[in-house]
């Protein structure tokens, strides 16, 4: 509404605001150095990870506002290049990037709040909403992020594998590629909202954890069968290579930024049917809500596991 | 609305949304080392200028969201004091804050998103509505934040003064807490913006610097009358101490947060009675709207002055 040059943006609201900030830190989050990530990247994965918030309660993308705390060595150059990798994603998701601010710092920083919109309160999901019986879901394929981490710790002699640094299949490429520009699932959020589910999370953290905050927040538990999990295409071959579980890195290495969901079992067709309609990923089943103390328990051919968290240090 | 917890904040919007982001970095706009700030400064220093933001449009202050990167050694402890004081501004000025994020980073980084509304957005201000012939106005006192800072350098052996490290003076405290403890003027913000101003700023960078951000969205001239600046009460007492003019610490060093408002002659009675109203501070007539090539002229005695800038670093 207002032209860039206040001291604030102004824009047009509707009538349920929903708001989340992201921030990430050089050597923290990601890693510059060594080309593990462009300046673009970096600003496309902020954008995203902040979007993915808001895909996971089904609001709608409004506006983001960015705050770069940019090191001296960083470079105009690479500051115009972060902020048309953030415009990038921005541009997918009908996001206006309407503010923000640049300070010095003494490492990249990145700090990103998006602000979405929704024209009722009932439109829009939490994590508290799965009852007993629900049908655990997750979209797209899980686990490529993480082997693309696994690959990157291989290629810096820091994984547990040796020959994934020498990789050079399209497998390895797709998954760097999830780890450089993760993809928001807001269209899915909205269908899934719209559809009816009743609670849902963004895999930032990776299911193990993130499948365990729906299950505290409900007061219920989730059991979820890794043998159902949706992998990564080619996730098994480089987990060979990286000499590491497909199951564990899909369950526990996060960052893939799909969206875990609860939905009545009368609603799964009704679910699965508006994902197509809004042209997105799918669904895939892999558990479901029972009680019992609260948390979420990983099951391999019915028996539960105790996955070992897999740790990637930027 | 919804409860802490989900991946954002959902809130009731009002028709029109008002963001702003502040970010402040330790060792470029706050100095934690040697006792300059107390960790709950900084916290309510970092509301203050987001907040700031919202106070020179006029609009209602709604919710926060606060973004700390956090060195190893800050602490636990020293993390909760932050948000403290972030809290403490918050609750003075009815803020919520309604989320956050907390990352690692080398040293003490503070992002702050404020969302702020209205219920039309003619009822806000910009920089860009000053008119010919219209009064500029300024809050409050100024020179007050630049004398603390002033002080602070002195007493780390960079400033020009010497004895004004050693000034244990009443209204040497007072400058110093106008550094660590700024107040966002919200209440005259609305009271102008209600009252007809025409154009607004908050006063960050230093009357000189912004008055010329007004003047050049508005396309016209600001002429201000250095005479007639409203000194911080003691701020020539303290000069005369550090070797500084009032004028120039009062027209150039920022940090003030007041107010720099343009209105028409014919509204003066109107606005001086709304700021009364709103139980805030007053407003001083410090110069004119004229014709010219946009930009602020300082004039002292009718001669336009060009002052050096005051530099502090931290």
């Amino acid at each position: 509404m207002r032209g860039i040059g206040d001291d604030a943006a102004v824009v047009r609201a509707r009538p349920v605001c929903v708001t989340s900030v992201d921030a990430m830190v050089d050597g923290v989050h990601f890693r510059l150095r060594d080309g593990w990530m462009t300046p673009a990247q970096v600003g496309w994965r902020a954008m995203a990870g902040a979007l993915s918030d808001l895909a996971a309660m089904g609001a709608d993308a409004g506006e983001a506002y960015l705050v770069v705390g940019m090191p001296p060595d960083f470079g105009e150059q690479s500051g115009l290049e972060l902020a048309r990798g953030a415009q990038a994603l921005a541009s997918e998701t009908s996001t206006t990037i309407a503010g923000g601010d640049t300070v010095s710092a003494p490492v990249l920083t990145v700090s990103v709040t998006v602000v979405g919109w929704a024209d009722t309160e009932t439109e829009l999901v939490g994590r508290d909403g799965a009852q007993v019986g629900d049908l655990v879901g997750v979209t797209g394929q899980l686990g490529g992020a993480g082997a693309g981490l696994a690959v990157l710790d291989a290629r810096a002699g820091l994984g547990t594998g040796s020959s994934g640094a020498r990789s050079d299949s399209g497998h390895v490429d797709a998954a760097l590629e999830r780890v450089r520009r993760p993809w928001p699932r807001l269209r899915e959020g909205r269908a899934l909202a719209a559809a009816g589910a009743h609670a849902m999370i963004d895999l930032s953290d990776g299911l193990a954890t993130d499948a365990a905050h729906i299950a505290r927040a409900s007061g219920v538990r989730l059991e979820i069968d890794l043998g159902a999990l949706p992998l990564e295409t080619g996730l098994t071959e480089i987990c060979v290579e990286l000499e590491l579980t497909p199951w564990q890195l899909a369950a526990t290495a996060g960052e893939d930024y799909e969206l875990c969901v609860c939905v009545a079992p009368a609603d799964r067709a009704r679910v699965e049917h508006a994902l197509v309609q809004a042209g997105g990923v799918g669904v895939t089943w892999v558990g479901h809500v029972t009680e019992g103390a609260p948390g979420a328990a990983l099951l391999k051919d019915g028996l539960e596991q105790q996955l070992q968290g897999f740790e990637h240090r930027w």
